[in-house]
């Protein structure tokens, strides 16, 4: 379950939370960016930036020099996937499906090399499942050179909508078309990099990966 | 030409940034949704919600009762487009194709009665092209639920990322398959309101937009 804080309450729309903590996950790991707000000089700043989950935590990433790393302090981390575009009647009733996760916290910067690493491992499997054993690991630079975050799961709200417009009675009968125009992710075929050596096909994961939702 | 403030200009990548208002038009007509950044009690709260553009304005709205619209002060308003997952021979240099928009401001809460109608216009616009025509016209009531805010484009920046991964030259001859597994964003066909009046056709602007990238 997820509790509830003063901030992850939904106040309107109460019937869109989910509480179980199944459907957050579910939702993290069918997403591929999330937005990271951050507050800079007491201004917000939102970036969109890759993660990945390991249990209840969130890792982040991004170069030591960046400034949405460097903020400190609250963050809140939101992931929405949209499922389609809800047209109703009305203009008012117009809406959008989706599943949205805010996960709010103090993120901790990441000091244990084991850890760094499986957080980056998991950043890099959210993209293509399968993909940290086929590539070359970082190196000891490299890893010098990124920052990793880790973000509780603790404090996290969803909201999901779904199903058909809502609207008013009086309104049921126009001859207005009325429904839902389903929105979908797909992946083209895999592009290979100019300068890949001869003789290497797509392996399995991104094959897989293409054919998935 | 976007111009640049000390948080738009991008300190790192900066061959990703784009400066050509053009591009922030194109990007923000082709999203449906923002996320949009506030500080509320000193912490960022990022919600995702519905625009619409009209100009150098975009259009926000939502009910009278939204935390994130009572916010006031500063927002930061980022569109983001995924156009595919980049894979490098080397975890480290694995990135996401991508086109994303921020907008820094403060937004104006829209009193007059003809642009509130107009923000909403293109809020239902930037769905569904058309639509706004097709449908029935808020009432004075809805008018009165309903913020609308305007967020000038004068403060923003846009950062684009695009073709094959870079890597290091050391890693170029290992066998490890490396390119782009492209993104696209699909609308599958519409799904008519179980309540749909008899003999009311799937409209032109529908199918069009079901049509569409």
């Amino acid at each position: 379950m997820l509790s509830t804080t003063e901030r992850t309450r939904l106040r309107r729309a109460r019937h869109k939370a989910r509480t179980d903590r199944a459907d957050l996950y579910a939702l993290l790991d069918e997403g591929m960016v999330c937005h990271m707000g951050v507050v800079v000089d007491g201004a917000p700043m939102v970036v969109p930036t890759a993660y990945g989950r390991v249990g209840d935590t969130l890792y982040l990433h991004g170069s030591t020099g960046a400034r949405s790393l460097r903020a400190g302090g609250e963050v809140c981390v939101t992931v929405t996937l949209l499922d389609g575009l809800v047209l109703a009647r009305s203009a008012f009733h117009h809406s959008v499906n989706h599943r949205s996760a805010m996960v709010y916290g103090v993120p901790r910067v990441v000091t244990d090399e084991r850890e760094r690493r499986a957080g980056l491992r998991a950043l890099t499997e959210q993209l293509v499942p399968g993909r940290w054993e086929a590539v070359r690991a970082p190196t000891a630079k490299e890893m010098v050179a990124t920052r990793v975050l880790a973000l509780s799961l603790e404090e996290a709200s969803v909201k999901v909508r779904t199903g058909p417009p809502t609207g008013d009675e009086e309104d049921h009968d126009l001859p207005v078309w009325a429904g839902v125009l389903p929105i979908r992710r797909v992946f083209d075929a895999p592009e290979p990099d100019p300068g890949l050596r001869e003789g290497v096909d797509v392996p399995a994961h991104v094959a897989e990966r293409a054919l998935s939702r």
